[in-house]
């Protein structure tokens, strides 16, 4: 067999071989998930693809949905760190449309409402989005509401926690109920509310 | 066989059997809904325990899924209208809690979770649990917050369709996003949140 691997191989001897495995086959999830949707990410398939045994993904992943998600994570968790300019405004603007355009992208918003759709008759699934997705994307969005509080940006008596669900919440509500747009109109809009109501009596 | 119906025969007879028929399958639907969850609902077990053949499902319903939903508009359809007594944050509050003790309850909170849970794959309950269930509340939360705009009660700039996301869809997020808890007290603190920034520049 051919060799390209550029690198000395004294490197490559203390990393095992099923990391690369590993790699593999989340790159192959991850490519089944965007074209076919979660349901169709399942051991039989992957497994072919990916030119590894059934038995190593039962020994790696609980579900297929498990995989679905560890592929999702492996693409998208880069996305999850909020902005920190120290204007909450133009923070909130720019997190909030990149957040919606991730939902309302024609492959990974489906992907996302599937996965959580699964959820509702999953819990170990449902438990294994939060630590992946949702719990560290609500802990970015708090600490960005928190400083721009801090700042004086935000009235003092306000509930942060609550807040996310009136912003990203709102969203996640878009992306999984029937009628509604998600676009960045919307994302605007939310951020546009919030003010109009902090500046409503100073007008 | 015994007549209970104290009802003169002349009056029952303009009304087709079929009324009655359907009454009894949405009942039985409804308590298996209740009782089992949303894929539980199969026109098998609904046929057998109604007592009707399955043809007469299948003539009717589109799928379990849609008699599922029938049931429950069915026994949750009153809870849609909104309060209007004129104070807006009064209504709010009433609606909010009342809404939120519906997707909180133990059995019609997951009910409600699942039939949206399995809407992520099937269009066409996604677009009749909007028909029935989503966009007539969508239109009774806009009736409430367009009157208290126009009663000088909430910011003549604000965004009322967005708002309705960051009120009852905010509700929706936290029943269908694994963390978060879902209670009156949240329901308090979305009201709370929205006078605070209303407030905000006031104190």
């Amino acid at each position: 067999m051919e060799r390209n691997d550029a690198e000395p191989a004294k490197r490559g001897r203390g990393r095992p071989p099923s990391v690369e495995v590993r790699r593999r086959i989340l790159e192959t999830a991850a490519v089944v998930l965007l074209e076919n949707g979660v349901s169709e990410v399942t051991f039989d398939k992957v497994a072919r693809r990916a030119g590894v045994s059934r038995m190593t993904l039962y020994k790696w992943f609980r579900s297929p949905g498990s995989l679905a998600l560890a592929a999702f994570e492996d693409t998208y968790a880069h996305t999850l760190r909020p902005p920190s300019s120290g204007d909450v405004w133009a923070d909130l603007r720019t997190h909030l449309r990149e957040f919606v355009a991730n939902l309302s992208e024609p492959r990974t918003g489906p992907m996302i409402a599937g996965l959580l759709g699964s959820a509702q008759s999953d819990p170990v699934l449902a438990e294994e989005i939060s630590a992946t997705f949702t719990r560290p994307r609500r802990e970015g969005a708090v600490e960005l509401l928190h400083a721009g509080r801090t700042r004086g940006q935000l009235p003092a008596s306000i509930d942060v926690e609550v807040l996310v669900d009136q912003l990203w919440g709102a969203c996640y509500a878009r992306l999984l109920l029937p009628e509604g747009v998600l676009d960045e109109a919307f994302a605007d809009a939310l951020v546009a509310n919030l003010r109009a109501t902090i500046h409503a009596s100073a007008d």
